[in-house]
């Protein structure tokens, strides 16, 4: 991938349609076998979103890669994009189910369960987990790394890591957290899978220690931005911007960084965690310039 | 491992009781996260069962290094018999949802939902997925061999394999599928697990390409027998040695092969792919002694 001079708006849609595209290539068709299981599985994963998990591999990968790119990179930068949708995409559809979220639309869409039905959603989810191991696996480059790759994604997904943080947060439901467990839950919930696709785009591309020390804490000060953003986008935006039903979080007594901090703080926070981002990035120079950017996105898409 | 001379029923157990003391130092404890939702995947996981698919896996992997025994391959003989025994267990967990087969036991215990709640009982199948892949990931063997057992375990449990042919199960019922179609079904839904486990035992043990081949063909035979003698078993044994409701699948109405090809004819089905699975293996010699014994096990328990 060489470093593309886009202006990053035109970037990020690229990326997405990108990505989007070799997701449509990888996932099994209709004459593939269960053909009601892959058009689930494909309704699911394709047809839009930010993609932005997906873009912070790549903006990872043009970071440590820029001055040699190479087709294995940016083939192997492709389906560890792929691995972390799918991983995203499957978690959705899990969380829309009615013993958990009970959410009948996504993206103004019916949600899977809704369009199909509850076995055949949580089906298409089970099945959407090993194609996102089969995709790293997969990877032309050095299996060293493919083997550090599939250990990133398996910990950032599993219970110590996006499982965990949804099993935490069912059950803090109407009661009172700290802030330190907010943190906690939320960092394993939605963080871990934003780590780990920073993680993933620096080891792919090859990323010295020094280099990965650098992503490591750029992701993980914009992890926890995201969710701080969320929960205040959850409080100030109106339903048509949000893409959900704003104030479902505050009505679910659920416990946010706003209840927490109240609203202004909560906006200071996710400044100094963007800074802090920044800061992280300083030894990466130019090449970062899409992490760069991809902070200021996640942390002013509130304003 | 060096290949024991135990008779065969207690070198079963000495199996089962192995992958079992291993499964348990593995996977997370309550105080290591989320105490619910760990708490359920070791429920999931733990107490007991025949450990048929870890047992191939140690099966097959004495039959291709019995000469060379190392730390290395045994310890991820070990990781690579805990995935697969987790990838069972998770899909034994969904599989008794409310929204699949409504099971509320399982080995005379409350299943996962019902013991914890629907919620906890998905997130805990869910998170025993990337933990199998993280297993596999941990094996101490060459990186190329590792990548090559994630993506048997991927294909294996994926949309084109176990999660695949519960899809098609799940339409089945109530339909008169062909003996092809039913085969087909079986071959993803069972099948591919136990020929993975197979598999899995001679790709840690560095088995040559003429070794795998004979491997394969065992485990094909073995894996329809598998569903064979379970169909027979449905309607020919008493709740008490079967460990769960028999005539539950032709109450059903769902297809088996029993109701297919009759009683008669199925035994001989099975009889006949024991046959053939023990002739796959003719060019191991008598390292595939284990492999041999299970083949027996598995078909002759309707007896």
């Amino acid at each position: 991938m060489t470093p593309s001079t886009q202006p990053f708006a035109q970037w990020l849609v690229d990326r997405a349609r990108h990505v989007e595209a070799v997701l449509d290539e990888q996932m099994p068709g209709a004459d593939d076998g269960p053909a009601r299981l892959h058009d689930a599985m494909r309704y699911a994963v394709l047809g839009g979103g930010k993609r932005v998990r997906a873009a912070l591999v790549y903006a990872a990968g043009v970071a440590c890669h820029a001055q040699a790119p190479s087709k294995a990179v940016d083939s192997s930068l492709d389906r560890a994009a792929c691995a972390v949708e799918l991983i995203h995409a499957y978690s959705l559809v899990h969380d829309d189910l009615p013993c958990m979220d009970n959410d009948v639309l996504r993206r103004g869409q019916p949600t899977v369960h809704v369009k199909y039905d509850e076995a055949t959603a949580m089906l298409a989810g089970d099945a959407l987990q090993p194609l996102a191991f089969e995709l790293l696996a997969e990877m032309p480059i050095a299996p060293a790394l493919v083997v550090q790759a599939i250990q990133l994604l398996a910990r950032a997904s599993g219970s110590q890591g996006m499982a965990g943080g949804q099993a935490i947060d069912l059950q803090s439901v109407g009661s009172a957290l700290s802030r330190d467990e907010l943190q906690t839950m939320h960092s394993m919930k939605t963080g871990a899978m934003l780590e780990a696709s920073v993680a993933l785009g620096g080891v792919v591309a090859g990323a010295s220690s020094a280099t990965r020390d650098a992503l490591e804490g750029y992701a993980q000060a914009m992890g926890l931005a995201f969710q701080v953003v969320d929960d205040i986008l959850d409080v100030t935006a109106d339903s048509a911007s949000l893409g959900k039903t704003p104030g479902k979080d505050a009505a679910e007594n659920k416990p946010t960084y706003v209840s927490l901090l109240g609203l202004e703080a909560a906006r200071e926070f996710a400044e100094a965690l963007r800074q802090a981002a920044l800061e992280s990035l300083a030894p990466l120079g130019p090449q970062a310039l899409r992490l760069r950017e991809l902070a200021d996105f996640i942390v002013l898409r509130d304003r």
